[in-house]
């Protein structure tokens, strides 16, 4: 096995795939890379316990030449040492060659490096096919759904289910909801590309936070398809598999309230700025509590409290505030994360009482919906 | 007690002095930052069992005004708590008043937070005076003895004295000295401005760390005094008092070679850079041995082994190699450390044999003196 490639494309496919590799592995291979060249890319792979990321490398980019004196073969190299050998190459070109015993020779410029490799044939066999039966959606579209909804999932192994997101695809709108009992938070998106039947999958948090940072490129297309237990997404070069949770995901409907007895429209980076004030004396024991009340005049009070530390209040207008006046606590950190998520200038609030779940929508998408639970504080 | 100043005269005060604060202290009142207002200026301190930090802020800055509604008097406040709510605050303005019992009101725009302060009469009373008996020296250079030096303390407490930099004055010429007595840096400047006598005193490593952290404007100059016990540097704004270490410093001018078998001149950048490829695959055992050959034709060779993972060569033309011809065996972690405090653009680097301590030295600049330890390889 050899060739010769331009650094900068070997580089980025490997810090792609190096997400997928740990070195906490029961299976002492997987904390390798593996390298397959064929006659006409070149394929690196790295994979755990939950995802596998794959990454083909063409020869030829439209007229540009990538990867030249190809001899087809496979190695598995070891990480960290061969993403940061590729790092540290004086040169723009590298070769490399598989002699005799893996002994893989890794050459730029003065500098030749001598990586002791292992067989790919001790490499579990994965098999990432494109499908006909895929639905297509933007590259930015998916960062979307996993951005405004991840950060809701458990981080508690108590209830599995809840550490993934629910993933379901009802005539042709596809929603992620995450749920740690305490807060929702969904998002919805119309699909235009679509060869797949209605279904319900859950995928580990942790996979969609893979997946969101290896897709640092918003302008493309990306694929999902659904095999057994699995899920793929895929570009023309990416490909990135995951496991699926087993088990039922809650349903969750039922828990967001349909009316509302107060409505308040509020711009989103003032409540924001205002709430991270009042988190900064707020009881930590408490996960962060803080009191909202209304007052006259479209004018709304926030207020947080430390017993010992001391307290802070601070009047903000709102753009409209109807329906019952209204006094609730609630976590902040768990409205910070909501509101971070969102891009919308204002946003619009629906509370059913002190005591009943709150929901987060913006006025300019029906397809975003956030509830949060408050917290009994007297 | 009060005051109202604009928020950036008090954040750029509130961060050098927070870098003395620390919430692991014996004392709980030096969890918190005193404030001082006199009728010309507010005075914040914050203090460890190794230094303390004081910055003052003046009323008035040529024209502008930066403090005004001025009442004297004195408040110790709760740290990260005041820092982070002066971060945040939404004006340009804040008002700081003391009520009863040491309640203190921060306000800016609508935001009102009150916080429960400590009695000043309880912290520690700190002496910072000025002195006629001080040298002065530029901040830049007072940086440069610092970065020049503090890396080669000793992080270990079995030797305390080595966990800081000797400090020594003789003839106008300042020399900051460390050694973990693997490696030892030594850089002098001479000093214009003095009043102080020949001396010699011991820095802790953290303090000098701390220190040229709050230094970051370049331009002024910096005075330096010596206490019982104590050294204090100061600017027109800011005071910085340290412990001193007690004992004796050992003398190191006998450890430094006075002859050279083998002198290379090299091209800093390209060794830094070479050195780095060869401490990808050295051992993590033994400090990340590598090995540094001449070759002929102005030639060497640096290379590393990492038994089971695979080793690395590379060949690097150097200015001019004279003398016999060597083979010797380092710490690539301790030769970068040094080479990256060097700013010239090339170095001399004396070698008398295999087995006897190397010395670096730029040809710009005499006042410089790296000294590192071969490690025995065969």
């Amino acid at each position: 096995m050899k060739f010769k490639i331009q650094k900068k494309y070997l580089l980025n496919s490997i810090q792609a795939v190096s997400n997928a590799i740990s070195s906490r592995t029961v299976i002492p291979i997987l904390t390798g890379m593996k390298i397959d060249v064929t006659p006409s890319k070149i394929v690196l792979t790295g994979s755990n316990s939950d995802i596998t990321i794959q990454s083909h490398i063409p020869s030829m980019k439209e007229e540009e030449e990538i990867i030249t004196d190809m001899t087809a073969g496979s190695i598995v190299l070891p990480v960290p040492h061969f993403p940061e050998i590729i790092r540290k190459l004086p040169e723009d070109i590298v070769h490399v060659t598989v002699e005799d015993n893996y002994k893989t020779i890794i050459q730029s410029g003065k500098a030749v490096f001598t990586l002791y490799g292992q067989s790919s044939e001790e490499y579990p066999h994965i098999k990432i096919n494109q499908s006909e039966d895929h639905l297509t959606l933007n590259i930015k579209d998916l960062k979307t759904l996993i951005r405004q909804t991840v950060f809701a999932v458990s981080p508690m192994e108590t209830r599995p289910i809840l550490t993934g997101v629910n993933v379901s695809l009802t005539n042709d709108l596809l929603t992620f909801t995450a749920t740690d009992s305490h807060r929702l938070a969904l998002r919805s998106i119309n699909i235009k590309e679509n060869n797949l039947e209605a279904d319900s999958i859950v995928i580990p948090g942790k996979s969609l936070q893979d997946l969101n940072k290896i897709f640092d490129d918003h302008d493309g297309k990306v694929h999902m398809t659904i095999l057994k237990n699995q899920v793929l997404f895929y570009t023309d070069h990416l490909y990135f598999l995951s496991r699926l949770l087993s088990g039922n995901y809650p349903e969750t409907s039922r828990l967001i309230p349909n009316e509302s007895k107060t409505t308040l429209h509020i711009f989103t980076k003032d409540l924001i700025h205002t709430i991270e004030r009042a988190a900064l004396l707020s009881s930590r024991d408490q996960n962060n509590v803080i009191r909202l009340d209304t007052l006259e005049n479209n004018i709304i009070e926030i207020s947080g409290n430390s017993p010992e530390i001391g307290n802070v209040k601070e009047q903000l207008g709102a753009v409209s505030i109807e329906g019952e006046e209204l006094k609730i606590s609630f976590s902040s950190r768990y409205m910070l994360d909501t509101l971070r998520t969102i891009d919308s200038e204002r946003v619009q609030i629906d509370f059913t009482g002190a005591m009943r779940p709150f929901v987060i929508r913006t006025p300019d998408e029906d397809k975003i919906l956030q509830l949060i639970l408050p917290v009994r504080t007297f």
